[in-house]
């Protein structure tokens, strides 16, 4: 047990520094001077800002910094006396938020953070360096915000065994879903107006393109199964490709489209994905609109269990950084990633073309006869039985749209079924595919 | 530091009782058992039962007893040298749930409880005894089964002023309220059918009145609002009077009728309340449906989370009695009521007369002129606004039906409406009211 737990007993102060004053370090200041009194009460000792540290020292952020001391470095930070825990809140999965985490966690001192790629990439060697130190390694703000699904996960649902977890993790692409649905807006259009508005960033590539979904995906598998966070085997497919026509079309047939992070475990190993998935209407994920985030998660014992709510933004995000402040000042000192990394698993990695589920694809072919018994024929070629199959009236950009959904399907058959049907010369663009996911 | 969490962190077993093998302990043997590997990586130590106890020694549980200890007097395990933390599951706010705690935490064990009475009754006490001695009184199992809400409340979200929490607590009556809407039943015929089929017990007084859900409502209260649990300011109404014609009107008004628990934290003080209410069919908890629990906090800083999962059973409520004894395994012992005795606040309990909310009324009155005029001059009276009105066909037993929903009112004036409709020589029978709940 490090000293700080020891010292969270005994009426003595948690000091504290934040690296990082973007609006989540306001909001983490916001609630640490708000809620002093209460705080004080539910950690058993005050929890006291000795330092900040941020790239512009003079800039307004609507919070008074004359009473904190000062690190133009934020590395500095774990060097100084007065400082027990560090919160960073810099991102980045190198760089000043990767050294200021060897340093402080090398000191023996605790590192809370918001940062998902960190821990997606650095997770395992930043663990160790907690066990072997004797300080905590946190990162509840990493993952769905202010929903407190790392703590369900590590302690809720510790007495099962975790066989899967589906998780709309992105508040960025859900809510464009959302608007597309909506307001039959194109990906482009509403993802120009959700910047201007604030709820896209200027380069949004992280969000849209799945990485984000990715880096938090990986944290919830390693929490789930007992393993490291694993980048490496995590296919990640993002929304850009979403067009307005497959919006309705999912409608149509009972289902709606929303960015998952995915990961599941068989007998055969871990299987970790990100991509857009086609959810029935009545399953807890459909229901989850705008830049709200959810978590489904499968227990052997639990049975299922959803968690719902903001996934970003000052609020959310410094609230479940000071659940992680609290939690520390308390004592409740265990290994980052649940167990000690000496027992971390190594389970193998089940590639995407093994996953078996059923498949949404939209083919546009050419308006004459004999297009559906050349598809038909590579469908059955490659042993994909088709559950429903829909053609409507003229596409733009000429031909017709046929909609597909396939029976229980290896996903090695879908692609090889894809790949001959772009060789087809009644098809007339590159067919698009959306896995289809009960949760 | 109690001695038990310096041991968490020594390698050494934590050897615990169980008092009571219904299918919650039978459960819980089952979790230790089958998980006995990585319960010990996830808690530092080997979790061990040395001893356990019922009424009945012979009964067969499916579960193999042969290698524990037995106790006829459940009393006598916290006595034991090979028990360090008590599991109860015998239930009752007193008797000897109520003995068996005082003995345990008195002697400066852990105690880990499923009972809601126990906690909403004496919750106070026992936390003031486990602080005094040392040891932890933990009960995620009391409310909401296998989702973690004690500790969404307790922990993460540590960092806000929860200003309200509306819950779906009690499965029994929910399924009852999903058959009569799905079924067009009436309560008794869905009552006796749930009997039949083991999803009411035969004595159903306390889950259909309300009692149940007011137990959980007070434990959650006292969570979130840093109070001691209040059972005697709860005013409990159970769903016994829900008639299938208002399931109907619900509907078309938009709503559904859900049995909640309601605690609400306004500058007044605090609000506590259990029953049915109409919810907009796009909420949350009108989303729940079956057995399911479901939880929907408000934080001053995360805004709105929502817990959802199985509310009871042998798997779900052994999931959270194995999660409570890990966390006190790994040393995680903090006040059991979030703060210190103490520091628990007494807030003023609002009467329900003054809550101020939206209603629904229904009336069966005579069909004949100067009715309405009647009506409508008793809501003039009491200054209640009428948002909606509808009147129907012919009602069962004669006259029509005419069905309202005010504007926001403050309680007092609909109760005194109510009266005075129930003194109406047109009014052929007790008006009903159901509250409106946004939730």
């Amino acid at each position: 047990m490090s000293d700080l737990s020891k010292n969270a007993k005994s009426g003595s102060r948690l000091k504290v520094g934040i690296a990082g004053l973007g609006t989540v370090g306001v909001g983490v200041i916001k609630i640490l001077e708000g809620h002093a009194g209460i705080l004080a009460a539910r950690a058993g000792q005050q929890i006291e800002i000795s330092v900040v540290s941020a790239r512009d020292r003079g800039r307004n952020r609507g919070v008074d910094l004359a009473g904190y001391g000062w690190c133009d470095n934020p590395v500095d930070m774990a060097r100084r006396d007065d400082v027990d825990l560090v919160i960073e809140l810099i991102g980045g999965s190198d760089g000043p938020a990767l050294a200021l985490a060897k340093e402080t966690l090398g000191a023996g001192k605790s590192f809370v953070t918001a940062n998902k790629a960190l821990i997606a990439v650095h997770g395992k060697d930043l663990a160790g360096l907690a066990e072997e130190k004797g300080g905590s390694l946190r990162f509840e703000a990493a993952v769905a915000g202010g929903i407190p699904v790392i703590k369900a996960l590590a302690e809720g649902l510790v007495g099962n065994e975790v066989t899967g977890l589906h998780g709309i993790l992105n508040g960025t692409c859900n809510y464009i879903l959302t608007r597309m649905e909506h307001e039959g807006l194109s990906f482009g259009e509403v993802l120009e107006d959700a910047q201007r508005l604030g709820y896209a960033e200027a380069d949004p590539t992280f969000d849209i393109d799945g990485i984000d979904t990715a880096h938090k995906t990986a944290i919830l598998a390693a929490l789930a199964f007992g393993t490291a966070p694993d980048m490496e085997n995590l296919p990640t497919e993002g929304i850009r490709n979403i067009a307005p026509v497959d919006i309705d079309y999912a409608k149509e047939l009972g289902y709606r489209i929303k960015l998952l992070g995915v990961a599941r475990k068989t007998d055969d190993g871990v299987e970790t994905r990100v991509h857009p998935a086609m959810v029935p209407l009545a399953a807890p994920l459909a229901k989850v609109m705008n830049a709200i985030n959810a978590v489904v998660v499968q227990g052997d014992h639990v049975g299922q269990t959803v968690y719902e709510g903001a996934g970003a933004g000052e609020g959310p995000t410094a609230s479940a950084v000071v659940a992680d402040i609290v939690d520390i000042a308390r004592g409740n000192n265990y290994p980052a990633l649940g167990v000690p990394v000496v027992a971390l698993k190594t389970l193998p990695a089940i590639p995407i073309e093994k996953h078996t589920g059923t498949y949404y694809i939209r083919l546009r072919v050419q308006d004459r006869p004999g297009v559906m018994a050349d598809i038909t024929a590579e469908l059955a070629h490659e042993n994909v039985s088709i559950e429903s199959m829909l053609q409507r009236g003229k596409a733009p950009g000429g031909g017709v749209y046929i909609i597909m959904t396939t029976h229980h399907t290896v996903e090695a058959s879908v692609s090889a079924t894809l790949e001959h049907f772009t060789q087809l010369e009644c098809v007339l663009e590159t067919p698009t595919m959306i896995r289809i996911e009960a949760f």
